[in-house]
């Protein structure tokens, strides 16, 4: 696992009243600084691993790259600690001619939530995102869907060693795991995937499912729109902002999939099986 | 509820073939601009409710105030929607003179992280916090430690209706449930339980315990750290970063809090009860 987990002796206190002392794996969480060029564009916090498809993926998301000609290379550099050794916590991206780089340095949340309003910041998104979702592509029978969290789970290594991280997993409609991360944060594990498959060249991801492990928020919503992903499904809940932009996007948002049954906020009709009942 | 929780009309798909619409109450998430004075500090995304503790807590954790002169005003300004309606998600604080305001408008992360690695952040936090946390103060007995996650539960009502959001509550050492909050986002709980505090001139919050409902991030020890409060104890899983600043902080950490059994990660001996065995 390398520097994705660390060991730490803890103590384990019980109602019973045992108290032991033992040593537990923990998921490393560190600050990661991306840079464009040789300007600090963004810190995040983030588990080591996988760190240049989280770059990758964050500057999708953004509407910096969309191919991965718009990003002509990145590399560790600077970054020493006390002793002087490298802490891999900062890389330098290079654009390419085709990338759109920010006017000026400045945060995720910040540019993402940059409106007024809820419908300011979808009005945003829906500008930035350079692709239309096909409502017949991303289309996955019932049963499929529902068997997706276990079979994520089954690939969570860090998760199964710590307890403490969240993950995203593209799929297939036919239920095929293509790529899963894991990390601290959930928006950088979607990050993680997306940039994986920009760097294969395989953005937009047009006929393809993403799973998450906790909930759905605006920002997962927007990061899924921004890959071209028509299909976002989540174990937990959703947020009113997150359906809403779903919603405008075109994307298919089920939540509370728990294997018996799921949640479905928007265009429903993605997701194949017997017909609806009830009012 | 008001604008904390959304309706929406959904389609519940079960394994066993029913395919129902029925009406289900989300949690509301909306961004909030934050101003100092008429300039634009930063912007969260946040369910819409004890917007001024949100926050007053929030300019606690950046080191900005810390008495509550250091807060002279709160207001909702500017922001309407398209009809021309106010969104109320746009809060412009006075600062006082005592307060500390930031070199220039930037985003938590970006500030909270600036340190390239996690001992730069470290040691970036601990200068930063007006308090030190005293050995002696927040001892709380193990049996009442492990029954804070239900005690807050109970009070939860957001969870209860949506189960899409996050708590935090701040218990005295008895167990005396003092503040409850809930948000999408944990950090954004933190704070709003915190600029409550802030807010009656509760702060440092020197003999208190803050219980989380989810993970404990390096964020929110900082939080903790911040307004003085020298026991912070999460639901589920910590990180490396949350533990190693906890550490340094003095500040006793403890997660898997899980009513028969909870792990110590740092300062253990505020946590009265039986003695260690073992190694």
């Amino acid at each position: 696992m390398g520097r994705r987990t660390a060991r730490r002796r803890i103590v384990v206190a019980t109602a019973a009243g045992a108290r032991t002392r033992r040593e537990e794996r923990i998921a490393a969480e560190e600050p990661l600084e991306i840079r464009l060029g040789s300007t600090p564009f963004t810190t995040t916090m983030r588990t080591p691993g996988d760190d240049f498809d989280l770059v990758a993926g964050f500057l999708v998301a953004e509407g910096i790259v969309s191919h991965p000609d718009d990003l002509t290379s990145m590399r560790y550099c600077a970054g020493t600690d006390e002793e002087g050794n490298q802490t891999f916590n900062v890389i330098e991206a290079g654009l390419g001619a085709g990338a759109r780089p920010p006017a000026s340095a400045r945060n995720v949340v910040t540019s993402s939530a940059c409106g007024i309003c809820g419908t300011s910041s979808i009005d945003e998104v829906r500008k930035k995102s350079p692709y239309v979702l096909d409502p017949d592509a991303g289309r996955i029978d019932l049963g499929v869907l529902l068997g997706l969290p276990d079979t994520m789970r089954a690939k969570q290594e860090l998760f199964g060693s710590t307890g403490g991280v969240h993950a995203a997993g593209l799929f297939s409609p036919d239920g095929e795991l293509l790529l899963v991360r894991e990390d601290v944060g959930r928006h950088n594990a979607v990050d993680k995937v997306v940039g994986a498959a920009l760097r294969e060249g395989g953005l937009p991801l047009s006929d393809s499912v993403l799973q998450v492990s906790g909930r759905a928020s605006f920002e997962l919503v927007q990061k899924a729109a921004m890959a071209g992903i028509p299909v976002l499904t989540a174990v937990s809940a959703p947020s009113s902002l997150a359906v809403a932009l779903a919603e405008e996007c075109g994307l298919t948002l089920a939540a509370f999939s728990r294997g018996a049954s799921v949640n479905l906020y928007s265009h429903p009709d993605r997701v194949t099986g017997p017909p609806a009942a009830g009012r």
